[in-house]
């Protein structure tokens, strides 16, 4: 067995939440021999702490030399949305492999900026990306966790076997508020709920649907249009009037807290994708698959598979119980491990095995800027209150 | 006890379906005494054993006869849409009150007639019954059940308990398919799953806003602006290829077999309502309900109080499981009794008792026209591929 | 309709909590009279509080006024298990048919007394309750709600639909410490956990067992053995050593707060019963139905057809949500209408139709009897750590 | 990393079912060189071709081959439970650590053995296999693999995070009918339904309140007595006499197809666990932890993280639903990994960390005992219809 064991070097940067959600799951990888290489972290105590926690050989000064160093094959890119393109393409240039966090990218001016004039530039910077890695012959790897969630990956199977169209599905992440204050603003974030929690389901619909098509005709089955509505819920008298409040509001918030967006894809069946920060109770991230011939819903969070009771929220002390639950009293739906059912160390073997035997990942370019069109399509579509047709925005 | 019982006599017109839940529902009214004086139907065998399995006192030749009856006080109308304006414009002008099932009525016509055309006919036509009730000194009882089902009212209390508006809510009805041909062409049924199945968990949002209104600020909080898409999502060459349909297509069908609408309320918090005949594994009613201080799940149907599994479809043989169920084999979740958790009996106890009190019942004029308004500004919507501001259609 | 409307005078004796849960039902009732003619309690101004409230038309001095009324028809009797049997006695000698709160009786002895001894005192008193009913022609209702909680009764349903025996049932009902400190000890409540609790599950159990053996071998099945073990489990060093503890714990009590029995059928069928005042998270009513050609859940409390979730205890305020719940913060699953749901309003209508119409409730004598034996029974067995063969205890 | 990667030599006893299984979780171990070296089964051709398929280094022709070897470190034992102890004694003899799978060992001999005689015989040869691995300085992985299921660890930390005492466990493993014709008869299989099934939930509930005492008073807290019914459910005329039986039933069959047992623990608390073949619906693998200041329930199989719908059996072909289910018609919870749920992966992960690093197993001799005290107890109390004090019969 160990004789042939290939080799992937890792070239990470930041080292914050999602970089250790990739480091843990490195350390899992099975059949191939992960090496954290480099990190680099815009704290660089953060970085050498990282370092240490998690056996990076080497603590790099600046991003840059993460990317130029000779020992590293895949960048992997645990930053905030807004330098995506930039650390993107030149990890590209530099030949290496790229594994960039959802979303792939975006458009990060202020509020005011036409919805339209967000959608070109968002897909100018994802096409600058795709571009560069194809020039470069490197791949991109989108790290979109849904498309490795256990539940998704059995309903692929389910409705694989079960044969005949997915007609619809019903998508949700919500919860109540971001962790991020960066992700609060447009100018950082580039976009709210829908761009922050939508894209998950929303790459998980789309994902679905694209192995749908090569199955049953040979070619994906693609978005085509988009119908669109975003708020921001807690901005209101009522809300405010209500006392305090439980939902976690950031000041200085100029994104929107909720929205919904309807797909119609180019075979006349749809998604209907709800992104969330205006949800109390915990995390919920749902999708259900209603088809032609079978039905299959998957409650990644919250499922049953532990329920617990606390008579009291001090009862169970550190131990995680779900993510943002306002209190840790009465019943909730702790996952056994949380990492393993949102599809982390699936999604970065599947990296792991691809990048090594050269072949694309389940969820790779296509899939990353397909999700950029459909959102800020919606953000378009929301802001002038009409159906966009995604089809002049769409890759070939 | 007995000396006050307040009295109601029944005239009932149309002898099917919502007939017989009505009359299973008149007989566990309490504390009124209910006669039904009254049946008339289209077919005239059919009322007379209408009225001998129901104790109705005597059967009308035709419904004018029951509209016209002295000893009725209420017309009960159980007849397919397209004629509740007729009639219940007929029975208010006789001086009785009406009783009409949902949806209060709409347009009637060919599905290329403009859908401004259909909102501006299916407004008029709400307004004409609203009218001569207003004239007649009646009252409109509106048949929503959804009103009445005791999650609906639990959420209701539980919202007001805890205070705050609610932020968004997440409806759904659909099943496999409507039970009625006549519900699948728009000249006859006016509409499909947005009208037929839409309507209910819409009317319970439009229902709980109203009343948090009331509660909160003296007035109803309104909807004011829709989006929405419809699709016949079981009419596409991947359907038809994919073998034996599962679901219950009608031939000659023209209709949407699924709709989503986005109601905008006044105060600027949502709901997002899913009508759908094209959805299998038996009827879905359930409303999300996320307030600024609580949440509240409905689950009318399916819910976990009894869960029922037979290992061969046969083995259940006549007992009811679950409307619209394709297969009695496997696992499923019957409700111990339908009606209850539907909110049947309910709303008839309130129609008796606000009828014979002189009081408006919970689900009245206000909100069937307001339903009405929001459906047809749904079809607008998703006609034209924009949202709809509703303001231009709503009653003071 | 209202011509030969059937009447039926109640006596109440008792004004706490079960006589607000009849009263509550009565007022229910649908096709008979109903009159509340006569209520009496220990404490008078408590009698005539509950009168006002509830509509009852005269204040009984005591209890033997009520059952010696000339205008009662029926006595119900909503008092403490210990004086059952003296009134249940006195009011049959009187005439009147009998109401009684399960369990239909005990033996209200000191701990020590011999469980063999309990077992034939408690089965004496039920049997001269059994034959003061029969000697006077009346009959006796045995208030045990599970029979007509909806999901038992669907369950009834399906499986006389499915055919073949049920080959295991598994019951609960269990909470965190029961309401009634006269339930905590031997002397005053005649037993603990399994008398108060296990009662529910097991008059289910033995009642689903009863109906199938009339419908598939014309006479009941009937229980033959019984293995229990007992304990309290609140009771040891480390349950103290726990910190503040969130149970009800009741200074005095000396009754088991857990208990288990196992009745073997005379069919060699099995049910597993579980009584429980050491059970944290709210009521738990269920009972799962094994038979041999299909399965049924009943899940009277918790279901999931109402969810709700507070981020904080105070933010539902008065609102019920469930019976026994130490926090209402966090997620739970308050029942839309508890009584409905438990059974209590269909319980007293089939009393009063019964009593009416002259035939033998759904919860009658028999069933009364054989919960005592069962349950009396278990307590021998868990004494003497054996099975205990219950022939000769049973009645013919 | 891979400098110092330690190296496991693994040799395989049996081919089948239980061998696979263990097979794919070699496979994902991580950062331990797992080598599948040897493998033996009864039927060569068998043997090849699982060599074939997981990469095993060299076919042996009988399992003395595997167990003296020199190039195997662990002796896997995946064959019938009747010659786990011969060959177990004999793999510690020749030096190797052994994995044994659940249940440790047995009393192989006919139905009419004693009881008495059974315990007595399953714990010699209980104690022969420890006291061989004690001898040679090898250690015991018993594969109870519920012990690594993610609910039941998640449950353990819960549990440590609350403090106090788990009061109260309520387990069950039941499903329609054993796989292996060998593990319905005594002289094969050592026992039905409570040693293959309850010995599952059995063993996490003891394992918990080892853990438990180890934490909160510095040693196990051990089972002290048990009280235990079995019957052969399926045997008698009512089912006979039901028609097509859907269960699995297996001629010749003379083991119990159900079984309950009752364990109180040394600190009197107590735990309430079911093994059964005569259920229908699916497999039900499920704990419930009732503890002084937390619940914690434990839903294997089935939870609601995928929930599937067919209308009819063909729909979902080939793809694996759920273990037993006898219809794969109607609505399922399938598991998207049963594997990972149910705690295989992570059984061998701790085997193979455990052999090389020197230390114990969470999984090992100790709780596999233990297991074999209460059965065999249990056995005997079943038969002789008394409680059976364990004391005499566990290990110090």
């Amino acid at each position: 067995m160990s004789a042939a064991r290939p080799r992937l070097r890792v070239g990470l940067v930041g080292a914050g939440f999602s970089a250790r959600l990739h480091a843990e799951a490195y350390r899992q990888v099975r059949g191939i021999d992960v090496t954290l290489a480099r990190v680099a972290a815009g704290r660089p105590d953060r970085a050498r702490h990282f370092a240490e926690e998690f056996g990076v050989e080497s603590v790099a000064g600046a991003a840059d030399e993460v990317l130029g160093a000779p020992d590293v094959d895949v960048v992997d890119l645990c930053v905030p949305t807004a330098i995506h393109g930039r650390l993107a393409v030149a990890a590209a240039r530099a030949g290496k492999h790229v594994i960039v966090e959802k979303p792939l990218t975006g458009c990060f001016a202020p509020p005011t900026t036409p919805r339209a004039e967000m959608l070109r530039r968002a897909l100018a910077d994802s096409d600058a990306i795709l571009a560069a890695c194809r020039e470069s012959g490197v791949r991109l790897c989108y790290a979109e966790n849904w498309v490795y969630a256990p539940p998704i990956q059995k309903a692929r199977r389910l409705l694989a076997a079960a044969g005949g169209p997915i007609l619809r599905m019903v998508g949700e992440e919500s919860h109540g508020g971001t962790h991020a204050p960066v992700n609060t603003r447009w100018e950082t974030g580039g976009g709210g709920s829908l761009l922050g929690k939508g894209c998950h389901p929303l790459g998980a619909a789309l994902y679905l649907k694209a192995d749908e098509g090569r199955r049953l005709r040979g070619r994906p089955v693609r978005p085509r249009a988009v119908t669109a509505e975003v708020a921001r819920l807690t901005d209101s008298e009522g809300f405010r009037a209500a006392g305090r409040p439980f939902l976690n509001l950031v000041p200085g918030a100029d994104v929107e807290d909720w929205g919904m967006l309807l797909v119609t894809f180019d075979d006349g069946t749809v998604a209907q994708i709800t992104g969330g920060d205006s949800t109390l109770g915990g995390i919920r991230n749902q999708l259900a698959v209603y088809g032609a011939r079978a039905v299959v819903l998957c409650n990644i969070n919250p499922n049953d598979s532990v329920q617990a009771y606390a008579p009291d929220p001090a009862v169970f002390g550190d131990e995680y119980l779900v993510e943002k639950l306002e209190t840790k009293a009465g019943w909730s739906a702790p996952q056994p491990d949380e990492d393993w059912m949102t599809g982390y160390p699936q999604e970065i073997q599947d990296f792991a095995e691809a990048l090594t035997a050269g072949r694309e990942p389940l969820s790779g370019a296509a899939l990353a800027r397909d999700v950029i069109a459909v959102v800020y399509g919606a953000y378009l579509s929301a802001a002038e209150g009409r159906r966009v047709d995604l089809t002049p925005y769409l890759a070939p």
